[in-house]
């Protein structure tokens, strides 16, 4: 792809004068090339493409949301009490009966990924419900939102049983449909606390995921030995089935506790490459990281959702989430705060399946720029983004 | 002081039209005079001081931080990566020899102070260092930085033996001496866990409190049954000493750990009005919040330290804060939400000895306006703050 340059795919070529990468005191050149960095250092001395100043500037790479919920959230519209009965049901309740009011799908979907394209993010995983009310709508509605920013973000889509699978007959004909309407993986909840058939809810998307050859990413809230005991499972299928690399656990929860068995599971993980989604949540202990780091567990972070039926927190800053999930672990140095940078920009997306999302040459042009000494200062003060780059083209220029 | 208005004290007076109460759909004038508020609703025929436009925008009480320690702060300095061993004495060891490199204590305190002022705090409680090393001169900085902004937020000082008292002959002394040189309140830390004398640490700062007629407010970190027995010693210095109402144990996170022991000494704190004050810490659970409101015991929230020699974290954003508090929490509902907020205002204040510092007729003439539908989305989003009155003065104005 490099070497020889294509002069057609100029959209897609940017020299960035004068930024500073992340432990470095020198400034360089960042040459972007048919959307793949050519070289850090010095700048090309043949370029003639567009050319921008990075006012010696922190250069990230472009921020990573590895779970999201963009069909969910109520971004930009008038405030709204929470309104939903304690619990999962009740949650869930109230989201079918409250979205019936809302704008569309793809407007509030849309909304939010020019947030999320505003402050920095180049790639998202998102979460999409599918369920016997909306069917395969709002995959649909997110894959067009996404479509109409396709220059701008990349967006991968899971299927997601919110209300259930077998407990809600059809879903899994819904699921189906859904893979060949736009989703990308096959997700899944909860297979024992909230669907209440374990094995078969596991054997139903694991199945989905082997005909449609794609990956699983499972929503796991359940605690405990039972969350545990259903981690098994899904080491189990994920081996059976081939599928090294291609599967996620959400929130994994029962990872958190400190439990004497944890270790024997995380290295099963680390293992079949089985990645860990984590949205730094306030009231949940964080996932072990040095264990995972032991294992070379893959990891990422997201927001959950955003202003939504569920929650009202959240604000689309992967940044800020960054620093949210190094000050609930506690971390004071900056080693320790960039690793969670790291979780939310190339540790991340490694994890959803994107490699060389990274300051490298041949890595991915996807890049933000903000004013900040380093990665950690930068988690620490989420300072607004300069300039927004997804392969070679600038996308947010708060300057402009 | 209000119903014959002072003519001569227009600087005190202040007419803000058109701003919502939290929970109120109408807007109203809000009226101050003399640094009160005279009225809420419509404006005074008759008035004839400053008047300004609020915009529709909400009016919250002027945010109190009641636990942070400006004499430690590194704001506005270039990022300091994080230096210390880990642990109470490295910490404290890194921060009495990294200290003397850093700009005076007066600036660095003030500079703090105009950032607070800006992001809507009236009044804060500060812990400032008395130790061997430095003497009393950090009150005193601490105390001039203070005076020099008098007109724009309320400060009270606490002597706070950072380094220990008893550890570290010559302390008590010291602390004496800071009752003088400017300080309101006397402090401690871990009696046992650190100073390792508890019953002769809580019985020479009582001692010290007494003879100066004044209040003490207790770092206790010490977790589980330790500093429960800690916090045993406390309410009985309290109660022998009549200090009923003006003793406040910031951090107690003995009482976080759901003990069954705990409701017990809950109930003493409300019986002797010993509060608390929490930070809302990124990495320890809670307090018990709604056992606090069982027996009425004032609570008050702080920063913490901000950008300093123990840690990169936290930002002189009080709303900020009062969000993390209620994410911490897992509140999700307005009414939740907006608790936090109380404890960063109004709560916060009483607990602090502070009355009236609310948003009634005759509260303090401390407000910010925020643009948001109410507490709760005030918290979650921290919105700019477009003003800031301090006893009916502007003293800070982004509009302008």
């Amino acid at each position: 792809m490099r070497g020889r340059p294509n002069r057609q795919a100029a959209i897609n070529d940017l020299l960035v004068r004068n930024v500073r990468l992340d432990g470095a005191a020198q400034t360089v050149a960042l040459a972007i090339r048919n959307g793949r960095i050519e070289s850090l250092g010095a700048a090309p001395d043949d370029w003639s493409g567009p050319t921008v100043d990075g006012k010696g500037q922190l250069a990230l790479p472009g921020l990573v949301d590895g779970h999201a919920h963009l069909d969910k959230t109520m971004w930009g519209l008038p405030w709204r009490p929470h309104s939903a009965e304690p619990g999962l049901a009740g949650l869930i309740g109230n989201e079918r009966a409250g979205r019936r009011e809302l704008p569309s799908v793809a407007e509030r979907a849309g909304g939010l990924l020019d947030a999320y394209i505003e402050r920095g993010t180049t790639l998202i995983r998102t979460h999409v419900d599918v369920d016997i009310d909306n069917g395969t709508s709002a995959v649909e509605s997110v894959a067009q939102a996404a479509a109409d920013r396709a220059d701008q973000i990349d967006v991968q889509i899971v299927a997601f049983p919110q209300s259930g699978l077998l407990v809600a007959p059809g879903t899994v004909e819904l699921m189906d449909a859904a893979m060949s309407a736009g989703a990308d993986l096959v997700g899944g909840i909860d297979p024992a606390g909230f669907d209440g058939e374990p094995v078969e809810h596991l054997d139903a998307i694991f199945a989905l995921a082997d005909r449609h050859g794609c990956g699983v990413d499972l929503h796991l809230h359940d605690r405990g030995a039972l969350g545990r005991w259903e981690m098994g499972l899904v080491i189990e299928r994920t081996r059976a089935l081939g599928l090294t690399g291609k599967v996620i656990v959400s929130h994994a929860f029962c990872l958190c506790d400190g439990d004497p068995t944890i270790p024997a599971l995380v290295e099963q993980l680390g293992e079949l490459q089985i990645a860990l989604a984590t949205v730094a949540p306030g009231n949940v202990d964080p996932l072990p990281l040095d264990l995972l780091d032991e294992y070379g567990v893959g990891v990422c972070l997201g927001q959950d959702g955003i202003r939504d039926l569920w929650s009202p927190w959240g604000d689309a800053d992967m940044l800020a989430r960054a620093g949210l999930m190094g000050w609930r672990a506690g971390y004071r140095r900056d080693e320790d705060i960039a690793r969670c940078v790291d979780i939310a920009t190339t540790r991340g997306a490694a994890a959803i399946g994107v490699s060389n999302h990274e300051m490298v040459v041949g890595g991915r042009g996807d890049v933000v720029l903000v004013g900040a000494a380093g990665a950690a200062e930068a988690a620490v003060t989420s300072p607004p983004r300069s300039l927004v780059i997804k392969s070679g083209r600038v996308v947010s220029n708060s300057d402009r």
